[in-house]
């Protein structure tokens, strides 16, 4: 029986009736795997049910909330990996390519459940940077706060990374506190229902925080506007077409858009035939060719080659490439899997005609043999194909995407040209140089950059430990300009930045507080009655401050301080070449001094709620100490975090030493591990 | 004569011929002052000469570099402000308001000046962060790189602040490396070009960087697409135009528009008549309805006011409106003046009969006689005027834009309704909260923000030292989402980052060093012969590394620098209570005795090129070190940066402190003053 991929919308499974629907077959023997069918579904439910349930719940959560589900999540599927895997086998995926998907999605889960404990704050908002001073006054500052958009994320996906692509922006959606609406891609929604289902089994995300609508259903974007985003992953005509509807150009909805993208692979001039760089090349295109048999947004498309490597590189591909045995993933041996469908290996062979305007094809085509013995006659096999450019600005070879196993060799005379070259295609999500020429790779990367989301610099000292042209990396920046959509995802914690409201906050520094939990030097000073060291973390508030006595910094000491530590720089110890110095007017006492006696002037001897000084941040000796100069300092606490199921947390204090004058010598945060009440 | 208001392209400048076009009157007495006509401008000139003349010449230029210019250039103008101001009489400017929109301009250049300076290195292209491992493997690193987009950036800007805002997108694309294309409002087109001729006749900005189309060019986006950027400053209608132009949504030029916005400020509970707060409520709503006639986008449209404190908040703004003077500029006692143009006045009267649905006028009003006597027929004197809604969330109230001197007050019941009928705005560059009760504060600002870019806290702290609600500083972010245009521009140095391309770069340690100028600890250790303290700033090589001997931690050491320093925390000093501490096994070193030990390992005590060590960052002791044990560090040459004009540069070394057991107990970026060979 045809299985029938379900949507899930308002906390409840709908299954399609009837026999309307897209039929996904096999592409291998053309047996019809399900049916897919979303005419029945209510996409207003969903959008109700996110706005009114998903978003609340989200939102009432913290950063560091949402990481631990996602962390649960990422163990609760990467537990059932194997299972998956095994679902992927009628699709014409091989199971190597499908391990890259099943592993990716529990990978890029946990990333952000990481990026969500270590560089997100305890709280549903995140305060960027320090509070600065506007107009110069200390008492009016103004600070970026990121807060949650009040919307909906519907996640348009493509068919070739089902898991990996849908988890991925679920992770920063959930992340970023914004409920998610999926859209799968129908050839493969089957294997992103799998996937779902044990999402919705786990319990472990909130009702409503994430839903799941397979097929095309009525009315997709008619109920968004402002607040709310859409991620699409698709083709630069989808794009266009989401870009002009007026839920983005009129009601303000945000798109992000990962389109087209002919990516390059750029080789070395000092990179000929028997260096490692060479060898990394030829393996990296053929690599990029025939995984998930070329049906990757950041595959190689365009191969270029110093003109004097052209032969040599065409030699090695169709090497290469000869050796790679395509065929039903299920047979022993098989490299290479179909295409998602016939309509699919059409597509394709479309494509390469149009390519061959520009370039000839030296390895396969499209009516090179590539379907095994016994495949129906509908099926998705296509030979893995290599051209040369014979017209090197060829719009086709820098304009067609063919998404299969297809790469055209461009060759180029000098950096500058492979730059320019690289450039028409105008915009790509990634390109790889490949050289062991530090020169060769600053000029070329700098150049291209402009054009490119990411950039990957391959060369022997990493042959072994780098992640291949097309791997998509959390923290790595993942999109890019122009035809590749103008999009960004990942990219570590910007990917859930770009997902958040940036807004500046001007106020009074004591209301500047008040709204982040952050002392600035401008708020309040508070007496807290004791050293604030006794202060337990419940107890200390933010502004509690302490004001030390003087230490006179003697000749003595500055001497004794240089001989018992080593530290005998001229400027401490020789009056004569101190007083040379462009910088001091005689000798004066050495930071690390004044570092050391304000620890003296500020500390609390005995046992306490502070239980050790783990860091500096921001020291800066804005003054020099000369000797006879009375140092005191204000020590005050400027922000504090609970570590989440700890008898501890982190308080960060504000310290500054002045001078007899009241003149600012050092400026520095101090960090330091305090005990909670209930440790 | 009528003055023709002429273009500035490719280096020429071109006057209109003919009478076609449009005539700009003096809203006061309806004289025609300018006629504007573009029709003989050649667009795609200006687009090759910036593609082909100011690009490269930007790119070719550090950020110092144009930083230095725009720093001249502003001095340049300010030295011509009060003539520039006296320009703006016959547009119906009153003085005050035309030297807010030159002193802005000339600010806004300034700020930029000492950002591009400050946060910006002597460089083209920007690196953000460290390098990070990826995938755990310290070899393999990932960086973002910042890039200048390979195109133009073509402004079209709003009539209200001809200068502000032509300067103010001006500075951040030149900046960011972009030539501007600048295409004022027609109607202010005369005011923009005054600026413009001297910046042209200054001769400061390199040929080809800034060009001026006054009027409204034929196929002005045609030649815009990949690398290109379109900033627009007006109406939703001309946004959601240009988001559906082909040249944005099929060719991939980036738009940011900032368009309509209906703005509120939201009183306090605790803010009734007589405190501090309710004065400061009542002077900003008068202030923001009556600068430049209530002509900006930023200015307050909602009055949102907790019921109790309606009655009081409409005695006192009707007696407040009631003495603004609307009249002449040119006359005596006058506080504002007419609407940029009759066209103008129709649309806000059309506007408040739009409002009138939803709220009831109590002063002003269309019908109100507002011209002077001896104005011309067709005017643009428009009454001061106030509604008070009826109808708390009626569509009108918070979503018609009435761009003149108008506000609407709305009452509201709790903090809550007041966020959510600011929400109602769907989207807002700025709102203000006027209170002195910072949880009302924290509540507000938090739930109302994603809604808006800006949000102004006022109370009596900064009663005096805030700017007012419709101020755009260069720090603080200008732009809010859905109907304000869903952009953003300044913030500080993310305006100019919005305009360049973010590109993460993926390498071995050693090539991402060639790339970005920063040793990375995954990079090679370089022996420079010598102490590398030894080396001036030119001779010093990123890499070059100094690893020192060791020191013997001593329990006689530790307990002395305690005695010396007054540092006696019992960590230190009380063995019994230190292995009773849950982080350490018993009494430790002081982390400044490390640090002061280090110092006395790596120092090279005879005076040489590295001048003072001024600073410390990143600084996390990750280990304790007990009695007895050894320490010893590696100190790299990490980065170097050369100080413009000056015989000196900052050198940022990492140190590394580790044990006998080469476990890391310290780490820190140590900041150097180094001197250069031609000091």
């Amino acid at each position: 029986m045809t299985h029938r991929v379900s949507s899930y919308v308002a906390g409840q499974w709908h299954t399609p009736t009837g026999e309307n629907g897209l039929r996904v077959t096999d592409p291998t023997n053309g047996e019809v795997i399900a049916l897919v069918n979303a005419e029945d579904v209510d996409v207003d439910a969903a959008v109700t049910t996110a706005r009114t349930e998903g978003g609340p719940a989200l939102r009432a959560m913290t950063f560091h909330e949402r990481a631990l589900l996602l962390k649960k999540l990422a163990k609760h599927l990467a537990a059932q990996a194997d299972e998956l895997v095994g679902g992927y086998t009628r699709s014409g995926v091989t199971v190597a390519d499908a391990r890259i998907d099943v592993d990716g999605g529990t990978q890029v889960l946990a990333a952000y459940a990481r990026i969500g404990l270590k560089e997100f704050p305890a709280d549903n908002v995140l305060v960027e940077d320090e509070a600065q001073p506007l107009i110069g006054n200390p008492n009016f500052v103004g600070q970026i706060i990121y807060t949650s958009r009040p919307g909906v994320a519907l996640h348009i996906n493509a068919f070739n990374f089902p898991m990996w692509g849908m988890l991925e922006k679920l992770a920063t959606s959930f992340l970023a506190g914004m409920p998610s609406i999926i859209k799968p891609a129908s050839q493969t929604s089957h294997l992103a229902e799998a996937v779902f289902r044990r999402i919705v089994e786990s319990g472990i995300l909130p009702e409503g925080t994430v839903q799941f609508i397979a097929g095309h259903p009525r009315g997709l974007l008619d109920g968004l506007g402002v607040g709310d985003h859409i991620a699409v992953t698709g083709s630069a005509r989808t794009a266009a077409t989401l870009r002009t509807h007026p839920a983005v150009a009129e009601r303000g909805a945000v798109l992000n858009a990962e389109a087209d993208s002919v990516n390059a692979t750029i080789l070395g001039t000092d990179a000929g035939r028997g260096t490692d760089e060479f060898a990394l090349f030829a393996k990296s295109i053929v690599r990029e060719m025939t995984s998930r048999s070329g049906q990757k947004c950041t595959a190689i498309r365009r191969v270029l080659v110093p003109s004097q490597h052209v032969d040599a590189v065409v030699e090695e591909l169709t090497a290469r490439l000869g050796k790679v045995v395509v065929g039903d993933p299920r047979t022993e041996g098989v490299h290479m899997g179909p295409l998602v469908s016939a309509t699919q290996r059409a597509d394709v062979a479309a494509a390469v005609r149009e390519l061959s305007g520009g370039a000839r094809i030296v390895v396969g085509g499209p009516d090179a043999p590539a379907a095994p013995e016994g495949a129906a006659e509908e099926n998705g096999f296509f030979a893995p194909t290599l051209l040369v450019a014979t017209d090197r600005r060829h719009p086709a070879v820098h304009g067609v995407e063919a998404f299969g196993p297809v790469a055209t060799v461009i060759p180029f005379d000098s950096p500058q040209e492979a730059a320019e070259l690289a450039a028409l295609g105008e915009g790509s999500l990634v390109a790889s140089v490949v050289s062991n020429d530090g020169g060769f790779i600053r000029d070329v990367v700098r150049s291209i950059a402009p054009w490119h989301g990411r950039v990957l610099v391959l060369n022997r000292e990493i042959a072994r430990g780098a992640t291949p042209h097309g791997a998509v990396l959390p923290q790595l920046i993942h999109g890019g300009p122009g035809r590749a959509g103008g999009g960004e995802e990942l990219g570590g914690k910007r990917g859930v930045l770009h997902l958040m409201q940036a807004t500046s906050v001007a106020s009074s520094a004591n209301m500047n507080v008040a709204l982040t939990d952050r002392w600035n030097p401008g708020a309040d000073q508070l007496d807290p009655g004791v050293h604030p060291f006794r202060l337990y973390l419940e107890d200390l508030r933010l502004g509690d401050t302490l004001h030390t006595g003087r230490r006179t910094m003697t000749e003595e000491d500055v001497q004794h301080f240089a001989e018992f530590t080593g530290d005998t720089f001229y400027a401490h110890v020789n009056e004569e070449a101190a007083a040379a110095s462009p910088i001091f007017e005689g000798r004066v006492a050495h930071g690390y001094f004044i570092l050391a006696a304000a620890a003296g002037l500020f500390v609390d001897p005995e046992p306490g709620p502070v239980l050790a000084n783990f860091g500096l941040e921001n020291l800066r000796f804005v003054q020099p100490v000369y000797f006879g100069d009375e140092i005191k300092l204000r020590l005050t606490a400027k922000h504090k975090s609970m570590r989440a199921g700890t008898g501890w947390g982190e308080v960060t204090w504000n310290v500054e030493v002045t001078n007899q004058r009241d003149e600012i010598v050092a400026t520095y945060d101090l960090l330091t591990i305090n005990a909670s009440k209930n440790a």
